[in-house]
């Protein structure tokens, strides 16, 4: 491990600005005074903060401190800083705004002047302009998270801005994507994406690593650390656009930069994977992180809709992939489990049949060895999985059987569901407790088996 | 109103291998003989479905019939479609499968004798292989369709095949979007795309059509209707690559053909769309149905969160159309609204500012010459909307005043919401009181506002 571990699990905290008014820093400050984790207040004026005794200054504190959390508004911060350097602190979580992003002159300068206090100690900062950290697995955070809505796993999100901290864990919890750590940057006046991707590649609780990006101030050391990386990574770097690029430097005062570098950078590492949004980088994330690797392109395609096998097809050729062409033992097996009406052509699309054809054609994909992995798409509509009593067991026990064929052949599969929330639901509350990811985007499952076959080619030469 | 309207407002209804039983058209059937249309079971050797007294024949039945609905199996099909036409039927809705899509000769031979015997008669046929009808206004179907949940709106869906005749229809109902009248083709041996395009037109009820086509039969005459239609379309042709096209086949027997010719020709007609995926064709058609268009291309964001502000920069700049440079005066007035610390270069990234910046910052972009259209990004996490008394009712009043704005400055404005389903349905909830969409993509809001755009500078061509 790497020396940032007081950033994930600080054994003492203060936070210097904590809040019991309904203002920013509100939710932080009552979460880590009602935790486990032994946080002191500091306020210039109140006595006492939410119940707990509050100090003018940290360094009245009668205790070590190892994180201190800075919520007070832009001019109090260079006092904050120093106040927490004199206390030893070994690290500060500066969330406060209101610098280098604003673009105004004295608020630049205000940046300066803290990083020229820092400069001089050995105390590392995370921020300004930022949400800080949340560790789902001791549940520590400086963000606003509802613990016992997230997912734990291990998916470890490195994010220049707030929206990360909370919106799209909210989101990704809602999926059953499960995470690790998550870690906001803002301006960056010291720790940044390098320090980070540094500590996730030796923290023990991450499998793949996200991380969103705005521009990066070290691109060589970048380039280095990228090439070190043991994990997969993806990566969504915005501001592509001259526009885009413009709201980049007002938003976290990053420069964005020329986009074909950034490009170029990505793709000559293996293991590092460009996304587009944010619902890939999470639905990828999510499929990387719970199947096994595909060991060649070929994709099977099982559906009870052929509208959607069709839009299969053409992703499938978009990325690069193939339809799995299945032996004629295959064909022929199939041809006797389906009735004649069923089309075989590409996709298997199981129609109206698939309550008893599913599982029988699975074995058949399953054992065929021209499949690497299969994409189940899921169009069952509401009316009957409410109607018929019995639809949801049948399905439970599909998905262990389907589970249970995907260990035996160490071959992924995963679920794409349409149809509406209650569908979406329906379905992943059934497939997660066997470990199937669901998703509702075709495209999302095609592109993580296409990484996720690239990454397996970039293992086996590591292998040799 | 062309002469299909026995096809969406039956009189009288014949279901030709009606069934009790948990098979396909069981919920058709349960569903129409407990609906107000007067609906006939016809069964071989049932004499009571579901208590209603069963007739051998459809020709038995002793009242006029004007749509019979067929579902026996593909070997029965030529007499029913035989009975149906000697019965004096006007339509038939075929869904029974079993024809050319299987590429099993015995199956094509049995389309063609169908096609032959239609031919001979004035009856109009939809199908085979499909689920037909659903008209969402007087709750008329021939499919799965559940209308205590569907919204009822003026969009329209044309489709091949039965997976938009429910599964996105739930999924669209529950994102709010409202439908008029669905329609499923499936292997089109009479009835097409392009009579439905002319029946939709000439549609009261519809507004925005969308088509999902897996290929034409009368290339020649979809140009010419294309032309014709005074309507907005928006098409999602699928087929693309080698395996998408072949899939087709086996799908619904159409010919994917060249997806070249397809794009030149959506292309070179005003007012034809073409998108990529069914989420698109239904979030951009909601917002078209539901907004004013904009009558220039500058988009201003306004939005609590940088990061996806800059991603809807990079999407604007993509899809051609520009950021909205605001006035001197709009600046300085935004200056004098919001704290020094937000940021206002290109979007207008409110941060934790939003909950008493957001309306006096919408009043000056709805105000500024320069503004043509808004896109409001919400990320506030689900914590404090739970939590904060008041704060559900002060964003249902800036709702009000935004659609209030909206209308007084007849500029089009629509919400983009990340987070979980219960954050996107806490704001859709309050949205859709004062017709405002909510989308959970950006790509869909800004295409929406690019095509709206066109389409308003096309409406203007013909004015003049």
């Amino acid at each position: 491990m790497t020396d940032l571990d007081f950033f994930f699990n600080p054994k003492t905290i203060a936070i210097i600005g904590a809040s019991d008014t309904l203002r920013f820093g509100y939710t932080t400050t009552k979460y880590l005074l009602n935790s486990n984790f032994k946080t002191y207040p500091v306020h210039l004026s109140k006595p006492e903060i939410l119940g707990h005794k509050a100090y003018k200054n940290i360094k009245d504190i009668p205790d070590e401190i190892e994180l201190s959390i800075i919520l007070v508004g832009n001019k109090h911060v260079p006092q904050a800083i120093r106040d927490s350097i004199d206390k030893g602190v070994n690290g500060i979580i500066l969330e406060s705004a209101g610098f280098a992003e604003t673009g105004l002159d004295k608020n630049i300068k205000l940046q300066d002047e803290i990083i020229e206090i820092i400069k001089k100690s050995k105390t590392r900062v995370i921020g300004p302009n930022c949400v800080g950290i949340s560790n789902f697995n001791n549940e520590f955070t400086s963000s606003e998270v509802q613990f016992n809505r997230v997912v734990k796993g291990d998916i470890s999100i490195i994010a220049q801005s707030g929206v990360l901290g909370n919106v799209f864990i909210d989101w990704g919890s809602s999926q059953n994507i499960g995470f690790s750590k998550s870690i906001t940057l803002g301006n960056k006046i010291d720790i940044d994406e390098i320090d980070m991707l540094e500590y996730l590649n030796d923290d023990p609780e991450t499998k793949v690593i996200t991380l969103y990006l705005e521009g990066t101030k070290r691109g060589k050391d970048l380039m280095e650390v990228l090439k070190k990386m043991t994990k997969p990574v993806l990566i969504l770097k915005n501001g592509r656009s001259d526009i885009g690029s413009r709201a980049v430097k007002s938003h976290t005062s990053s420069i964005a930069g020329d986009d074909r570098i950034y490009d170029a950078m990505f793709k000559q590492h293996p293991g590092i994977f460009r996304v587009d949004n944010f619902y890939e980088l999470f639905n990828i994330a999510h499929i990387f992180s719970s199947q096994i690797l595909p060991k060649g392109k070929n994709i099977a395609i099982i559906t009870g809709s052929g509208s959607l096998g069709i839009l299969a097809c053409d992703e499938i050729r978009k990325q690069g992939l193939s339809l799995a062409e299945l032996s004629e033992e295959s064909i022929q097996e199939i041809r006797n489990i389906i009735p004649d009406w069923v089309s075989i052509g590409g996709t298997i699309d199981l129609g109206p049949s698939q309550g008893y054809t599913l599982i029988p054609c699975l074995k058949v994909l399953f054992k065929d060895k021209n499949v690497n992995a299969i994409v189940f798409i899921f169009t069952v509509p509401r009316g009957p999985l409410e109607e018929f009593e019995g639809l949801e067991a049948g399905i439970k026990m599909s998905f262990r059987i389907i589970n249970k064929l995907s260990k035996e052949t160490n071959k992924p599969i995963l679920c794409v569901s349409f149809g509406s929330r209650w569908v979406f639901e329906f379905i992943m509350n059934i497939a997660s407790k066997f470990n199937i990811p669901v998703v509702d985007r075709i495209k999302h499952a095609i592109m993580a088996f296409k990484m996720m076959y690239e990454y397996n080619q970039y293992l086996k030469t590591k292998e040799i």
